[in-house]
């Protein structure tokens, strides 16, 4: 599966909390290969700097074995990382409830001293799944646009006057923290009641509990966010009105985030949306009556994302084509 | 009080619930003259065109008056309008809940009318003080900023990457209605539970009610927002637990903003902030609790506005400068 390096132009990757997801793009920003290895999962116990290196050995592992299947050369390719959480300017990991162990490590430049390279290009993995979406994707051409990722958290993206928001830190597009109920269940952040707590696949957990708890749903159909978008599907009344709520959430935090930024698309990714044709619906409909001015102004497009799980690797392919020099 | 046309640059109009300010700015940015005049109040059954048109009279009337005394042709002097509400591109206004008879006027082509002019430029009041922030004031310099004027309610703006942000409509910056207690009080807007039911002056009065109904603060220091800060600045216990509440959601609306912006200043301005020493400090502390990995990360500055009151006329004087031809 030798390419040669004129098809090929970058290789992003995309680390996850549980994989690590390298793709090559060729020249009109197709995938022509892809590399994937596990994260490295460390314990608690082993806080700090070594779970970094692990970490940076896996990604490193993951961009020389891709360059060398595509010819490219690691030490000058343009190259970039999209990572799970806040991202400073310096390539520091800030914060990152999915990488916990890896907090105030720079695996950029962990990872550009394994390559033999000066540096390689990083952000936020929400940040390169926007930009991606936003080159090749749906947000094509929007001048104002907002992703949100929704897997186990919530990851989240602006594009304002056509451009990343990346903020004073590199800290910006961070939705999942906005508190939206001051009683609401405690958050790996430190707060409570964040967005993420209701409108993630973690809050679709908490949601389905709650509704266990108040005998609206059985047990079997509460076990996980699959079992209960299963039985949703199926017609399970207590599914249904679980899932119900789960959109009015989703569509409140999208509500707050129309008023700060008044995107004229919001793109959603991450496995609670993919191919849960529940969801989308019902959260438009929420959401353009949610909004301030709500008759008098058009909301927002609700869109799925086009690129799917390799937004993040595509984008960060791109944020390292325009580092090159 | 004659100024001669080659001292003044432009003129602004700030366009409040109670009162219309018009400011003349000379070579230098500083206020050269002002004029004053009550906005017309029409009572809810008046709805409609006619509101719209009394308020656009007001407005050229202190356009003339101005214009006359600093020796400005109105036809064709920079002229803007800031006005409290959503305003789309076009001029519209879509939503002003202290201007509510006349939403669907266009404020902007009345005025013009009235003076004989193609066009006037037109924003958002808040929009237009952090303009004015951030070219005369307190945010000069800075990529990324955000101000906040607590009134009766909240007005909001972003400047991002050094530019205003707008958004896809005109409607970005609404600060005052992101929800952030499903269960709070109901909000003109249409919803509940919106930040500007705790942070404003509308907020300190709702907490204010919230404590004497529970026995917890006095008939006469619940009066009023007023009142209540005269207690709590003469070390009434009562007052000053709620002045720490309204600190609190204060943090916690800008914690909301900062997760979604990154900004390196938070510009505070309006009635409830001036001369109330009793608000920063404790809310800068409280914001410093509520960031998203908040130990790892520098709060943004948060900062008293230095124009105060004449911040939106001035402002709306340079977006009328920026539209000039």
């Amino acid at each position: 599966m030798s390419k040669s390096s004129s098809e090929v132009r970058s290789i992003g990757i995309d680390v996850g909390g549980t994989k690590i997801l390298g793709v090559a793009l060729g020249p009109t920003g197709s995938i022509v290969d892809a590399v994937r290895l596990p994260t490295p999962q460390v314990s608690d116990r082993d806080l700090g700097r070594d779970v970094g290196t692990s970490v940076a050995n896996a990604i490193a592992q993951v961009i020389t074995t891709l360059a060398d299947r595509v010819g490219l050369d690691p030490k000058s390719c343009a190259l970039g990382l999209g990572v799970p959480g806040m991202v400073a300017f310096d390539g520091t990991l800030v914060f990152a409830p999915n990488l916990h162990g890896a907090i105030g490590a720079n695996i950029a430049k962990l990872v550009a001293k394994r390559l033999g390279r000066r540096d390689v290009a990083i952000d936020n993995d929400a940040n390169c799944a926007a930009m991606a979406e936003h080159h090749f994707g749906v947000a094509r051409g929007a001048d104002h646009a907002l992703l949100l990722t929704l897997g186990t958290g919530i990851g989240g993206a602006a594009i304002v006057n056509g451009v990343l928001l990346r903020g004073s830190n590199g800290f910006a597009g961070e939705f999942g923290h906005l508190m939206v109920d001051p009683r609401g269940p405690n958050c790996p952040c430190g707060s409570r009641g964040c967005l993420e707590r209701f409108a993630s696949g973690a809050g679709l957990r908490h949601l389905a509990e709650t509704a266990f708890t108040s005998g609206a749903l059985a047990g079997d159909v509460a076990a996980s966010p699959e079992t209960l978008l299963i039985a949703a599907t199926n017609g399970d009344q207590g599914a249904l009105a679980v899932v119900d709520r789960f959109c009015w959430w989703l569509a409140r935090g999208i509500a707050n985030l129309v008023a700060c930024f008044d995107p004229s698309i919001v793109v959603l990714g991450g496995g609670v949306i993919e191919g849960h044709h529940l969801i989308m619906g019902p959260t438009a409909s929420y959401l353009s009556g949610e909004l301030e001015g709500g008759a008098l102004r058009t909301p927002p497009l609700l869109v799925p994302t086009a690129l799917g799980k390799d937004a993040g690797a595509v984008g960060a392919a791109l944020l390292g084509e325009r580092a090159q020099p």
